[in-house]
């Protein structure tokens, strides 16, 4: 497979990842995704791991360098559906997400995307508290 | 992979088809949509196959099989994202989905299943009409 499926629903886009991530296919997914967020001016997004048996330092790092990417395009990004057999390993590892947000299943997610996009105004973007 | 991760999004379920189907997968994929679909009480279904670069008689007849599975359990299929090589081939080779639904994407799949299931009363199955 050349490229990952970013799904459309409302304002937010879904990404289901269940292949191994290799360097091109992880460039290809950031490309699309951020692209997709332009054009369809997103606000948030899901992306779903739970096919991944495993998520060693590369994935952690790219979910970490997606969600900043969305961020700074306006959208918000939380991963679900991680394993509780990859929660274990990420923390055995000393591995962390870092500050991506995380939920247990995609309705989950779908709530906190609720309450973050709710949390930030469009029209003046994230520091509308320091107005 | 061992299976095919399936999404729920309220009384919908979501299947992203990113991999090669092959026999032990995909009986992996029907046993645990239709058992999803009684779990959750399922009313509609969206497969999307916007990955797959070719579909043969054997995706073909998957789908389709799928989706009387799920119609047996009261609860709509929509097939969506189907590359227009996918489609142009399906019509060459002479296959077809049958009576599977399809559309273009997501959000159209969705739209196809509103309507769908407002058409159905869960309360007497899909023969109301017959009453």
């Amino acid at each position: 497979m050349d490229r990952i499926p970013i799904l459309k629903m409302g304002d937010r886009l879904l990404v289901s990842i269940q292949v191994d991530m290799h360097d091109r296919l992880a460039m290809a997914l950031q490309d699309d995704l951020t692209n997709q967020v332009v054009k369809h001016h997103a606000r948030g997004v899901l992306v779903d791991i739970s096919a991944l048996e495993m998520v060693d330092s590369f994935i952690g790092r790219m979910l970490g360098t997606m969600a900043a990417m969305t961020r700074a395009l306006g959208a918000e990004t939380v991963v679900v559906g991680m394993r509780p057999a990859v929660a274990i390993t990420l923390v055995e590892l000393g591995l962390s997400l870092g500050e991506v947000r995380t939920a247990l299943d995609t309705e989950g997610g779908m709530k906190v995307l609720d309450s973050l996009i709710r949390d930030t105004d469009p029209r003046v973007g994230r520091d509308r508290h320091d107005l």
